[in-house]
């Protein structure tokens, strides 16, 4: 598998654009735009949150066709908690690029982040997508990816390749964080592209087994939100043989996807809002890897451990007290924590003041990794998450004015 | 029941004190005494968290013998993960008090709180014992409360009255929060002294009755201490008939208990660390009281919702997008929302700019009421929170240094 600069990111067979169409109050970009030139295998993954946007509701029930072909997606407003006019106007937004684009409404999916419980502006979005599916080019994936952010503060993509059944196959994807980011899912969404030949059910197997290690390992601050999605389309344009279950093709295959989507997870974390750090937390010697996940995304999620990481402070105390709510099965007496290659605690006692200036000094860096070790099994996990600053406040306390 | 001014706290039959020992670094109260001048029935509340200081282990083990006469606590060093070496300290600690009380070492209790980690100076202790208990006076009590506070800005008391069996019975009590507050239960050490007599197995009943409506209905960064307990102790020195069950004189005692724990649980949010506002969050309509209070809970927790309300934006989607998550049976277009008396969102939507208005003026104050109803039952529970400013940041990125 090769990592390709994202400068040269182009996937065959795929064009995508990014404008300000002016849902944004600023001239940022808000609208974006992908199309593939022929009719894509889709997969989804959607958020579990009850309350969903409309373009969630949209999406999912389109997706149980297996096809699509084109994506539109605004920023700048959520389309959540709007109700039937909601619905009505997501429906419209397919409608205007399917005509743009000569396509049946059927094969559009449309997103949407930002605010919740307004509506969309649809005379702003109409032109904002003539414009749009003017200016659609092969290389336009940084605009579009600029196009989905709300305070994200750089645009992330991921690009890879890799010679599958005798051809060279594209897996690329971009997304955006980067407020209420959590394990099922984030304000997150991810479009991937690819011009496998793949048919649908794989493409969701291997998308769900994807999403399990990477988007659905990180957290930033624990909401899950209402318009969270994952759209892959695989177009088929690599000529590759279709893609089989079992075979290494499908193994070489789920490496790319995965590599994709841990990438974008990982700068979704890196961009949390307010993160001055970047935190891998792997949990060791659980009992099963849901309890380990379980331990990691608690020790994660815990407010304490993540100011502490943000005034990089080795108060390993705090770690110990959210594996002992974290519910999972746990003793005190046999569990070790390290911070970098520094061994805090071994068997629940801290190791004194020279592990201590160790632990604060890996601290320092932008890139912490806490390890723990609960010594009652053999499953682990990893979580990405990041610390909590005076700037996620000021972010979120002033986010609609 | 009188509500008494606890200026005039005082308990038949107890007294306290509170002092400087050397524990914090500053010249701050760090060791309180209470005393009870003969035995009393003892209940207790512990932590749910499976890493459990010292202190708490101990006095789980003692209060089965439901009596009791001393609580020492001290502040600045919570004796947690502190292993073999730590339970020795706290039942040297006990057994300091006891020599110095003259009082069987069963029959003293000992809290800690403050950093993990940590092992408590016993040397500095023991002389701080000793002159504590030459200090005790029945007017010791906010002496008492300041010197269990950690990052707590001011000490926590409350006092009733009431005729209980044809005598006056006094209910009062002190607590102290204020970070790791969440339901089952905070850091947060809560101290019970009552003149009634009442059989320990009914004050235990009373007890955890009580506590479900107080100390866990709280949150204030959703983080279950290894510390957390409370300890009431009741020793009949208002020479009432004993209180029997099923009587009306429990339900006055139990209504004056409830008054103490509700009024300290209070106490507690509205200094959380950081805490600018009280917000109150009442869910109404759920399926049953279980789905009422995790939804509240939920609510209360959520970063993005207390950064608003820190915010004083009236940003009803993160409310909205919170209880999606929460997990309880719900739907958006059933649901209303209303901030102090503006009802922003009613059957999932969005109200408009007039009630946005009126809710940005409810947030301005210092208390908010956030009501929700579900409008799928009967049930309804109230938690009490605080708002997420730069100032918990603060406090707890630099708690240690």
């Amino acid at each position: 598998m090769r990592i390709l600069d994202t400068k040269s990111f182009s996937v065959p067979g795929f064009k995508a654009w990014g404008i300000h169409c002016g849902i944004k109050k600023t001239d940022k970009k808000d609208l974006a735009l992908i199309y593939s030139d022929r009719e894509a295998a889709v997969a989804g993954v959607f958020t579990k949150n009850r309350v969903k946007a409309a373009c969630v509701l949209l999406d999912a029930a389109k997706a149980k066709s297996g096809k699509g072909q084109v994506m539109v997606a605004n920023s700048g407003c959520a389309n959540a908690c709007t109700g039937k006019r909601g619905l009505a106007d997501a429906r419209a937004t397919a409608d205007i690029a399917a005509r743009e684009l000569g396509v049946p409404p059927a094969s559009v999916y449309v997103a949407s982040t930002g605010v919740i419980g307004e509506f969309l502006p649809l005379q702003k979005l109409e032109s904002g997508i003539v414009t749009a599916a003017g200016l659609l080019s092969p290389a336009g994936w940084e605009q579009a990816a600029e196009a989905i952010m709300t305070t994200d503060l750089y645009p992330k993509l991921s690009i890879v390749q890799e010679e599958i059944g005798g051809k060279t196959v594209t897996v690329a994807g971009i997304a955006k964080g980067s407020g209420m980011i959590h394990p099922d899912m984030a304000t997150m969404l991810c479009f991937i592209m690819t011009d496998a030949a793949i048919a649908a059910p794989l493409l969701k197997k291997c998308l769900l087994s994807s999403v399990e290690t990477s988007f659905n390992s990180i957290t930033v601050d624990g909401d899950t939100s209402t318009n969270d999605m994952i759209l892959c389309m695989a177009n088929g344009a690599a000529g590759n043989k279709r893609i089989a279950a079992g075979t290494k093709e499908q193994k070489k295959f789920q490496a790319c996807l995965d590599a994709v989507t841990r990438s974008l997870a990982r700068q979704v974390v890196r961009d949390g809002e307010g993160a001055t750090k970047f935190v891998e937390i792997v949990v060791r010697g659980a009992k099963n890897p849901a309890e380990a996940k379980r331990a990691a995304v608690t020790v994660a999620k815990s407010s304490l451990v993540k100011t502490a990481l943000f005034g990089e402070d080795a108060n390993w105390g705090r770690i110990m007290a959210a594996l002992g709510y974290s519910g999972v099965d746990m003793d005190e007496s046999r569990t070790d924590i390290s911070i970098g290659k520094a061994k805090l605690v071994e068997k629940g006692l801290g190791q004194g003041k020279a592990a201590d200036r160790e632990a604060s000094l890996a601290l320092k860096q932008r890139e912490v990794q806490i390890t723990i070790d609960l010594h009652k099994g053999k499953a682990e996990a990893t979580i990405w998450t990041c610390d909590l600053s005076n700037e996620y406040i000021k972010i979120n306390a002033a986010y609609r004015s």
